[in-house]
């Protein structure tokens, strides 16, 4: 069984809006095991929703469509869908009720282009929408089930719960395909596709698969078997040998972040931690504080942007400065060191660095940082050269992620 | 001109990613005055992705893909793009040389994979990356001028600018559409409408619609003329207007943040600022310093997580926490006013909340937050209750942004 997915709206082709239902609902299908194959947007003009149901249904088994069942004249999946089927439009009675109840329940009186909802392909089946006004559509052309759902977010969710699972419970085969992603920091997309070169062969399965994103590479594993289980263990059998061969670069799977991975080690070890940030600007507190529960183990930081601060709430020796500048390698060691004690904490991280774009010299150019670890037993510096191709958010981003996972490292060689 | 954009990749199939390139794109297109009539997206499929190139140049007279240029197997764009050319793939030497540049400037070895990224359909035309390693691909098939780029937004963002606009400008009939966007901060999104509702009748040009996004609602005017410059004057006539009735609650325009509206107001008045968080946990700071040149304002931040630190870093008294909690009024304004004395600063911005899941209570519920602004006259403590809709990271956000508002009005009102 394959899916495709349509969303409509103007404020989608104008890119005022991004299109979530589209990614929401592949989700939800691939948790049914169900691949989607194809999405498509397009904006509110009935001919090219009418071709866009059409090819569809040529190529899927299963069509969902979001958007486009408002009440007013720009609302056209209604007409578009009857012309796809080559059926006029008629009334549905029962829709119309429910309509009308729904502003009863209001005590609003119902404005009268809200009666165009209740108008549906002849032969089609109304889906009714209990958290919203508009009846979703149910119909068949060519081999596709075509599903037409609100685009309201949340009351395509709900419908999709009510209507198309149990559909999918009831026709499609059972969910033999698992998706895992893993995720990694520390090493280029191209590095850790070498080692990984012989799984990700095409027409293998799994398929596995990398992607990139902000300094993480994601490593995908999708398995296809006849059974949910059969799938699950060959995702199972990739996930073992991709962990292994990738070793502590994989610092966690699907929604995990450098920063709840951290959080989880520190957990464990009842340790805590504190921050001294110059060129990261509070990033990494605020990448600490994201995760719930961060109050347990990050007892605080001090952002300290200028020179007289860096002295004046961590002590770091204007001497030091004077002789070193602020980016240099004596200065991270220093305000990591200091952090430490100020806060009286297990960890520090510091970060001082050239986050640009101005503030660059020959010798000190834009994208070099220095971030320092401060631990029980020592102090660990690292220079980070960024390439001159990252920007501002670039540099601060991958200086206050590559922090994060030296101390990770650091927590994975500590004892429980 | 008509556009069409195809955006590839497994995890935007799989919903572990949500498409945001199509968006960006359709806004980019829509300030060069060109329509865009569809999105397409597909996985890495190689018959699927040359189908949707073939269709969408049937249709567009400009096609835009995104992804697919990577160095691993699963990377299709360019034998999908050479197949749909019906030309087989060569290696371009000019750009196999730049991406062995760009790992000799990191001074690392080039991994092999990384050749297949100087494959291109032979007589397209390589687009050099200067932020990455994947060069675009220009080439022409049909009627559609198809432009490949790499699917990492910043990369995707500098090649658009680089390549397609000037291409745009040569061959895009001048622009009689011209889009422009406000941003408002402070008030929800129907009461915004209710003032401008007559602005925003269907079918008026210029269309004027608004959009919310974390909790900043956009005012955007699109104005259609004969000629670029008539379109200007409808949009200038229409943001004039708009300015007029929501008054201070536009904080800015286009790529404007609060950030970077409170940055240029501390810079006009030779201001400076530091922070002490709380339940933000260094977001504030972070905002900040986002902002290029911020080293110019931004003397520092605490991050004071735990009470202890409250006490230790700014001096709140144990005994001020003791009586009335850490999430209080006295405590945020003791946060704020010894804060702007530890740092000298002239403001000093504290939050202090319960940004959830968890500590919540039924006096003290999640989403209650205390903001205080300490200035050269004055202190304001502002009592926040965010709905119980809002997330942590939604609770955090909204907090730190009508923080930086308070500081926004407060600059207004201050002598330049």
């Amino acid at each position: 069984m394959l899916a495709e997915i349509i969303s409509l709206g103007a404020e989608l082709m104008t890119g005022a809006a991004v299109d979530t239902n589209s990614a929401w609902l592949s989700d939800a299908l691939a948790r049914c095991g169900i691949p989607v194959s194809r999405h498509t947007t397009v904006g509110d003009d009935r001919e090219a929703i009418t071709a866009a149901i059409a090819e569809a249904s040529s190529r899927a088994d299963l069509v969902i469509l979001t958007g486009g069942l408002g009440p007013t004249a720009d609302d056209l999946t209604r007409p578009a869908l009857a012309d796809a089927l080559a059926v006029p439009l008629v009334t549905d009675a029962e829709s119309l009720r429910q309509i009308e109840d729904f502003f009863r329940a209001l005590a609003r009186p119902m404005p009268a282009g809200n009666r165009i909802q209740a108008h549906l392909p002849r032969d089609s089946t109304p889906l009714p929408n209990h958290w919203g006004t508009a009846p979703g559509i149910q119909a068949r052309l060519g081999r596709a089930d075509i599903f037409c759902l609100p685009g309201v977010p949340r009351e395509m969710r709900a419908m999709f719960a009510q209507y198309i699972e149990p559909h999918l419970r009831e026709h499609a085969p059972p969910a033999g395909l698992v998706t895992r992603v893993l995720r990694t920091f520390g090493a280029g997309e191209s590095h850790l596709a070498e080692q990984i070169e012989d799984l990700m062969a095409r027409d293998r399965n799994p398929a596995v698969g990398t992607t990139a994103s902000e300094g993480v590479i994601s490593v995908r594993i999708v398995a296809r078997a006849a059974s949910p289980a059969a799938a699950a263990q060959l995702a199972d059998e990739d996930e073992a040998e991709i962990r292994k061969r990738l070793g502590p670069l994989v610092y966690g799977h699907e929604n995990d972040t450098l920063a709840s991975v951290v959080g989880a080690l520190l957990t464990n070890r009842s340790r805590t931690v504190a921050t001294a940030e110059s060129c990261t600007g509070g990033l990494i507190a605020k990448l600490l504080t994201d995760i719930p529960g961060s109050s347990r183990y990050v007892l605080g930081g001090a952002v300290v942007y200028s020179n007289a601060q860096k002295t004046a709430m961590l002590n770091v020796p204007a001497a030091l400065i004077d002789a070193h500048g602020a980016v240099s390698e004596p200065v991270a060691e220093s305000l990591a060191v200091n952090c430490r004690a100020a806060f009286a904490c297990d960890y520090a991280l510091a970060a001082t660095g050239i986050a640009g774009p101005g503030g660059g010299t020959a010798e000190k150019p834009v994208g070099l940082v220095y971030l320092a670890l401060a631990s029980p037993s020592q102090v660990t510096v690292r220079e980070c050269r960024f390439s001159d191709r990252f920007d501002r958010a670039a540099i601060r981003d991958r200086a206050a992620k590559t922090a994060l996972n030296m101390l990770r490292h650091e927590l994975l060689a500590a004892p429980l």
